[in-house]
């Protein structure tokens, strides 16, 4: 199959919110609590980085090994990057995930305020701007022939979709609301129309939504 | 992590199921119909020998690809490898998957009437007899350190259940009654005090059971 352009575990609120407001360095989601919106994600054997035994190995560890099945290179935004806004004051910052990320392929970091590209462990993060398909064509080519996954933030992933540019998604819905924040919808059905769509209720009342292009 | 033994797509009926009585050449599932148990797997886009597009990339499909995911042997039971029963009177019966089994491993057959191994494309089919535990060692020593499946039907999983030997289940309960055939279980309860479960409704009124053990 060719290149494929994925999103995955992108959680939200009933209301559509994948994070909340005043995103800082002590609440990287801002009023929203991460717990409560990834808490589904964090149990799973698989989620990269958790570290007690005993994970579950059933439905959330299904979905959470797909992140990194057969991905070649991610798309973010600069506000999943850090908390920082604007031109970058110094260039310390080098993400949330220590000297490991989890990514372990190319990172193209979407924002207006260009900086040097950097590298830790297998992770290279690159920071570019342009049109959606323009970013999507770089890391096609960086992907070394894998799918590229778009990470988010609903910013950055609600450009990639309103540009047609997405194969496959999942979303996982949590059972809260959060009112305001950055929002990836006002309702899945506003993708009726582009998408095939399987909406599965999983283990603690999350509501999965898994979407595919013919 | 060492390596599992796993289950995969095991359709049953919701008085639990895997096949109806009377199987043969022109019924493989006897009385039962393939088709209703397992139209939801034959839909998704990456069952083995599908061949029109338009397959389910969603839950289905995220099912039906972990059957090939890291598995390196399966062991089936000889009543799915085909309809004979007791003596081979010849051998020319080579299963029901044409040139190209789709499992592309060594597969041990188990039965206690013995015939020579052979080899189609990537599959070796063997034939073993013996306690569950033997035949799995067989199958762990030859699948080059990858999983070991068990394929089914009924019948040889339960015993490998019974055994205890079986690390991770997927069982998908299809919404209609079969009566008599060959059970699986009367309940997925029964399971409970050896697993932890989840319990994950999918599309086409299917309801799927994923248990591992801790
Ligand atoms: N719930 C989840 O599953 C999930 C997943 C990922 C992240 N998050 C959370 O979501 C929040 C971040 O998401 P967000 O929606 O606020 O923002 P985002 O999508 O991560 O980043 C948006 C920023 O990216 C840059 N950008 C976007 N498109 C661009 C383009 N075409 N060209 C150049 N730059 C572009 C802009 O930054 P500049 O101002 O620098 O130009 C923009 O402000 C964080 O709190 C993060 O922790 C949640
Ligand atoms: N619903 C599903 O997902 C699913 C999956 C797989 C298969 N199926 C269907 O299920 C049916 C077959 O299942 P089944 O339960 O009837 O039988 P099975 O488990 O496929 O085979 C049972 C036979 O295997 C041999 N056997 C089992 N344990 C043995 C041992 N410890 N040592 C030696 N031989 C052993 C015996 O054959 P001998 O008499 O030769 O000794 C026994 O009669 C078929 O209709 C197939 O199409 C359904």
């Amino acid at each position: 199959m060719a290149q494929q352009v994925r999103a995955h575990n992108i959680a939200v609120s009933r209301d559509g919110y994948a994070a909340g407001e005043g995103q800082s360095l002590e609440r990287p989601f801002g009023h929203a609590d991460p717990r409560q919106l990834m808490s589904w994600a964090f149990e799973a054997e698989s989620f990269p980085g958790r570290d007690e035994p005993g994970g579950s190995r059933g439905f959330a560890d299904l979905l959470v090994r797909e992140f990194h099945r057969n991905v070649g290179a991610e798309i973010m935004g600069r506000n999943k990057f850090g908390p920082q806004r604007g031109p970058w004051t110094d260039e310390e910052w080098q993400g949330w995930w220590g000297d490991e990320p989890p990514f372990r392929t190319p990172v193209f970091v979407m924002t207006h305020h260009p900086r040097p590209s950097f590298t830790l462990s297998d992770t290279t993060f690159h920071f570019v701007s342009g049109e959606p398909a323009e970013v999507l064509e770089q890391a096609l080519a960086a992907a070394d022939g894998k799918d590229v996954r778009i990470g988010g933030g609903a910013q950055t992933l609600r450009q990639f979709l309103d540009a047609g540019l997405v194969d496959t998604l999942h979303v996982a819905v949590a059972p809260l609301e959060l009112g305001a924040g950055s929002r990836l919808w006002e309702s899945p059905d506003e993708l009726e129309d582009r998408f095939r769509h399987d909406v599965v209720p999983g283990p603690h009342e999350m509501v999965h939504h898994l979407f595919w292009r013919e």
